[in-house]
């Protein structure tokens, strides 16, 4: 396989300032996706994990959002102080619990098959 | 579980006219991320499919680039003419083999457990 091991999405949504569900942009998202990058590189892990930018996940509530596949382990409120702690537990393949956003919280649907009503 | 079944991210890279690479946003990709949305809300997808800009995948020679989590598809030069098609697999559990990316041609690296030096 050639292809990045771990894929990290940053939601840097940005949304008017009066927006009730706020956006990750205004809660420091660019700061967090740089420190992503700094911490990948600085771990020599650069070509085996991606951070990348996202447009809006979904998640605003939850935001700064963060989605990494494959592994599809989302976290929410996260900060540039949490992200050396997440870069090494997905190193080690573990996750963050404290950051972890519930499934339960997770803006989706369940696994089912039926479709769901356009919202 | 509460979360996409399917994450579709589009490259919407831009980089400068001159840039050698060239990038995905100035070969349509904004347009390929609509047509996505469009695609997944007609077939009644919405919450269980979500399609989402992203900056860019490191694949620029393979633009527009379309990554699926977490089944890890990676497709290269899609167009809005694609977007159907690539829609009606990702239902039926089937990848549209003439747009996808092989692994050897990707950007990343092998699945060894090695450090890669940064580059």
């Amino acid at each position: 396989m050639a292809r990045f091991e771990h894929h990290i999405f940053v939601c840097e949504n940005v949304r008017p300032p009066d927006a009730p569900r706020g956006c990750c942009a205004a809660k420091g998202s660019a700061e967090v996706r740089a420190k992503f990058k700094e911490e990948v590189e600085r771990r020599g892990l650069k070509g085996r994990v991606r951070a990348n930018s996202a447009g809006c996940l979904d998640q605003c509530a939850n935001g700064v959002t963060v989605v990494i596949y494959p592994a599809q382990t989302w976290y929410g409120r996260v900060t540039v102080a949490d992200v050396p702690e997440i870069v090494d537990a997905l190193a080690a393949g573990r996750v963050v619990e404290r950051l972890r956003i519930p499934d339960e919280k997770l803006t989706g649907r369940s696994g089912d098959a039926t479709p769901r009503r356009s919202a």
